[in-house]
């Protein structure tokens, strides 16, 4: 498992809990993949894994867990029993793109340099396969041009050295150069250009994503059906995030918080069948750190007009809610790899506010078509 | 069909209700059954509906519902332009039991007496069948005994003279002399003997129950598989109803609130699959009048123990979120009678917080068993 | 009383309301004026009142009312009870400034036609005084120039033939030019330029202003003395506030939204005594018609650094709550032009998001410094 | 300062931020009497306390940190820090009346051994004053009888060996021995027995309850008045209060949870001038731990009867609000003895939800009468 962004607090998290889990310390609270459902899906075990990746920062990984600890995030206790595990993935981290060390490095050289960082992490711990996941910050949104639309064109382009690709495509480049499936844990561009999606078909890869389902619009994909399923409708569907954090920052930028918001709304629209008055808001709220607190407003009409309301709180923590789903995503994809699947993994849109291969936002429906993929992951490759 | 309670608020919707969708005046929102899910079930159109009834009270509908409107339940100007309608009911009107009038009539006598006023309605009205629904108040729990277990029992008590069922079970047991399907839409005891039960399905009469799911059950049941899927623990779940209005009064008494919250509570344990801290309460306020507020606490643990929490706040009108399911029920049912179904009709615990014949209580699961049922439902007899 | 936006919701509300109370229709509620507090204060009686008002709208005001009762705002027994008042009030609405009619007026002329309606409303009525409240649509923010500061450069800008005055100030000029005291209900400019402040004083009038604490920053005036009296550190206070009708149509306006959030951000810091993280957002929602609700959440620290938090959520009927408190307005502007006061009057900040003539935002604080005002009021004139 | 209950979550609380305050390790967040309102009242300094305390349980001091660390409840580094003082505080706690160990111990007995107790640290330390504060769990409500009326027959029931004391009231009693002030952070019985207010009169001391104002009561005692001096009518005030910790636990029994809810619902009534709709509630939530969740919904009425609502959600962790006001009251009373006051401290309402010596529960007025007496008190004793 490799993570672009392997020392922000959602990686960081993730390699803390896996090594605890693995350790027995904790159960896998949080990880949908280790739930009775998938148990014949064949995932890889959490013990099989191992973490390696990218990131432009440099404070080691036993810090940033300690930072985390102290904000909550983690319990302190479980920190320092996991701090050789912690010191040995941050072994693994190499240098990402565009850092301060970087900066005079073209994109060609740049997607070279990081598919071989995996493909050496891979050959050094004898692993099967590699699986990338991006959990690094949000991206201002990106408009593709006329180069992102074939492979051979953008192949051309960076060869001439020209620098065409956000950086999330650059990581998603560099997976498929290295031979790798990629995630796209964030709303940014990763996979999404059509030369990409092309190239990845050709080499046979799966890719996933995008932007992990953690909290409002997770609560939306439960609560929409329900409101269809009744005929009640919708007038009115606002929402407004507080959100502190590394993202909560990043999302204070108009341009990323566009980003973030046309994938949440995207889906609301679909799963009621109609458009409905109401913002979805991003506000960054430093004081709040690495939670989140969500509260949306439906007025609906119910029989004969009657207008009615219902409210929803939710409060979180981004780094705990996101960090099992990244696990789940790296097996499903992993197992979808084993078993020569490729292209976009529609049956993981139960994971995305804007998943890649299906329209389905629906919750329940999301979950009954990620159960009976991974029943059929489950079946020994011959039988029909 | 055949409305117990037939001059409460939610039967007062109900047939303006219907009397309004029947002249185009207001589309059917709240209707699941008229959505395109079902177009192929087979059901009943609404302009073949007649509405008759049993009350103790006096009201008549159009005064009934004069006072609905003025209390924003129902739109003043529609309960004008159906005025006729209301009436046409209210003359299908027949005293019920145990009312003011009827004060030294044994059980024996008057189950007899209400079998006959259904026997009758139906005959007059040339109808093919009859489905009594239950919308009357909420009873104290009962506790069955000996005479309710088996048919022959109990038939032997009722004409000893003894008044040995429940309101409503009485009512239960005068749809099935009369030879009707019956709904019970409160979480009164209704057709929950043994020995009605028993004798339901000598007759070849299908039922369905109880208690319908309209505010804080209904979201629960959406939510609650929310984090059983996503494997997030949940620690604790609270729940405070405020509820006004006729209902509110008679679950200020602590016996038939009990009846309520035991209802309200089963399901929960059951979806999560295990128990958890939280009451549920209901508080009866006058002053909400027809309206009523029910906010969820939830608290549930994520990632490495991580504490996080929900709230929700629902506020809804009882009879409006109640006439459009009466509605379904009634037609549902019909059909089932018609296509030969008898004894518990457990595909429609999607319309229940306590379903009969079911151990299901997850919406999504109940929609999706509906929409099966519907679908075999819609096959010609004939077909395999 | 002359209402700018005379046939808008508030003023709308504004003559049923008083109209209804006067004839003891219904009882004073929502009315601080009228509660013993101030029964000695010598206002002016509800009876004798009479209303005029400009509007460049034409929908009578007895329609405007039916609309407003059919959206539940006021209720329709009452409407049909005063509408021989509403005709009256509406007979005494004249042209507004800037109206399609009205196209190729400048604003000198526009000022003496408006000032010249007021004075023959005062003279035909035979009126002791006539005040002048603005309750008409927010304005975009504007920037005040050097033809701003000085009476005698504004009046010489105007005689030139210049429009400089934003639609506010002009009625806020002709109020002057009129002899009248001038009420700022909205968050528009008013007499906040400083050549209109110097004019009232010269001419010994007295103002008020601006915009009418209705609903968060209520909340937020008596929240915050809470926090700031238990030396609570509060680190975050975030608010959303979904409006329909009207104002929230002219909100969606960027413009005149940052008019509204800039009013109602100021406060806070001043109470808390520093700044907090948090943003104050107005969202439009149409299908929320006159109503709006806010949800607040506050973050603070308690003993030893322990975080906490708050949510408020207030459901309202903006120009129910409004009108009360234009009423209330006018009949303390009128008693301290009575009295002889002149100048901004600080004294009325507890009825203003934004008060002129005071920085004091506390609501305790403010509503005890309206009680020694009006007990000050309240002595005759030669006492001490 | 001498706590009653000093091995409980409130006490360690205490101990410990006040040995971090006076380590200048942490600001007075929480402490009113540290705020410039209160600097000139004379109030003794934080640095100038020592604590001791009786409790009926052994865990140590320090040991009762860590565990309120492990829960988020302090900081850990401040616990690691001040251990030394939670250790020096321990060795000053002497066993409680009524514990495994003196189970034979008559209540004469037992008050003597109590003062004694108290005594002995006094003279130990060469203290000016001890003031008692209970903060231990709240007791079932108590019936006083004939005994209770009159110190000269309760000293004859005491000396003839009968126990007719709750045990709040034999503590209380016990400080009267002493010859210290007491004040009554629970909603125990405590000095609420005539015969125990003549003792303290006739003694000269002051004493101070009761039932600390953190949280639900605290947010209704700041918006009951904005109700009010709105003039809006509060026709339903309901509130569900989730509790955890040992104080949700006592709770759980309804018959202190009635002792408590009495004392939340009487200001109410009495801020808003008449009886209202809707219940309070205490619902025990074990997974809550040391945090409560306060929901309070409340319906008004305002202008021509338009029907709004508020709710209000209250996060807290019930030690950290509680302890600060522990401090300040211990410091507040200290000083009215200095200045010679006695019998109920009724300008110490603005702490209490069911305030001794005054019937005023408005917040502002209390912080208000609060803010007129200190500096009063502030003042030298020979000044007018």
């Amino acid at each position: 498992m490799w993570l672009v962004g392997a020392r922000g607090s959602v990686a960081t998290t993730v390699v803390t809990g896996a090594s605890a889990m693995r350790a027995r310390l904790v159960p896998p609270v949080g990880m949908a993949g280790e739930t009775a459902e998938f148990a014949g899906a064949g995932l890889p075990s959490l013990d099989d894994l191992v973490f390696g990746g990218h990131d432009v920062a440099s404070t080691p990984l036993p810090k940033r867990a300690a930072e985390l600890a102290q904000a909550g995030v983690v319990p302190a206790h479980l920190v320092s029993l996991v701090e050789d595990e912690l010191a040995a993935a941050d072994a693994e981290i190499r240098d990402g793109a565009g850092g301060p060390l970087r900066e005079h490095e073209d994109q060609a050289t740049a997607a070279r340099r990081l598919a071989d960082d995996i493909s050496s992490f891979r050959d050094r711990h004898e692993l099967r396969r590699v699986v990338v996941v991006n959990v690094s910050s949000t991206e201002p949104r990106f408009a593709a041009g006329p180069e992102h639309q074939d492979p051979a064109v953008l192949g051309r382009a960076l060869r001439g050295g020209r620098d065409v690709l956000p950086a999330s495509s650059l990581y998603a480049y560099a997976a498929i150069l290295a031979g790798c499936p990629f995630v796209d844990f964030t709303p940014s561009t990763g996979m999404r250009l059509p030369a990409l999606g092309l190239l990845a078909q050709e080499r046979a890869l799966p890719y996933a994503g995008s932007d992990g389902k953690t909290g409002e619009t997770l609560l939306r994909s439960a609560l929409a059906p329900m409101f269809t399923g009744r005929a009640l409708r919708v007038l009115a569907w606002s929402g407004t995030n507080l959100l502190g954090g590394g993202d909560g920052a990043t999302l204070a930028d108009p341009l990323a918080a566009a980003s973030k918001t046309t994938s949440k709304g995207q889906g609301l629209r679909g799963m009621l069948g109609h458009r409905t008055d109401g913002d979805t808001r991003i506000d960054y709220v430093p004081a709040l750190g690495d939670w989140k607190t969500a509260w949306d407003h439906v007025l609906f009409e119910g029989f004969l007009g009657v207008r009615m309301t219902m409210q929803v709180t939710w409060q979180g923590c981004d780094s705990a809610l996101a960090a099992p789903l990244v696990l789940d995503l790296a097996r499903f994809t992993a197992r979808a790899h084993e078993a020569g699947c490729s292209g976009p993994l529609g049956a993981l849109g139960y994971y995305f506010k804007d998943p890649l291969g299906t329209t389905e936002h629906r919750l329940p429906e999301q979950y009954r078509i990620l159960q009976d993929w991974a029943c059929a992951l489950g079946r020994p490759a011959g039988a029909a």
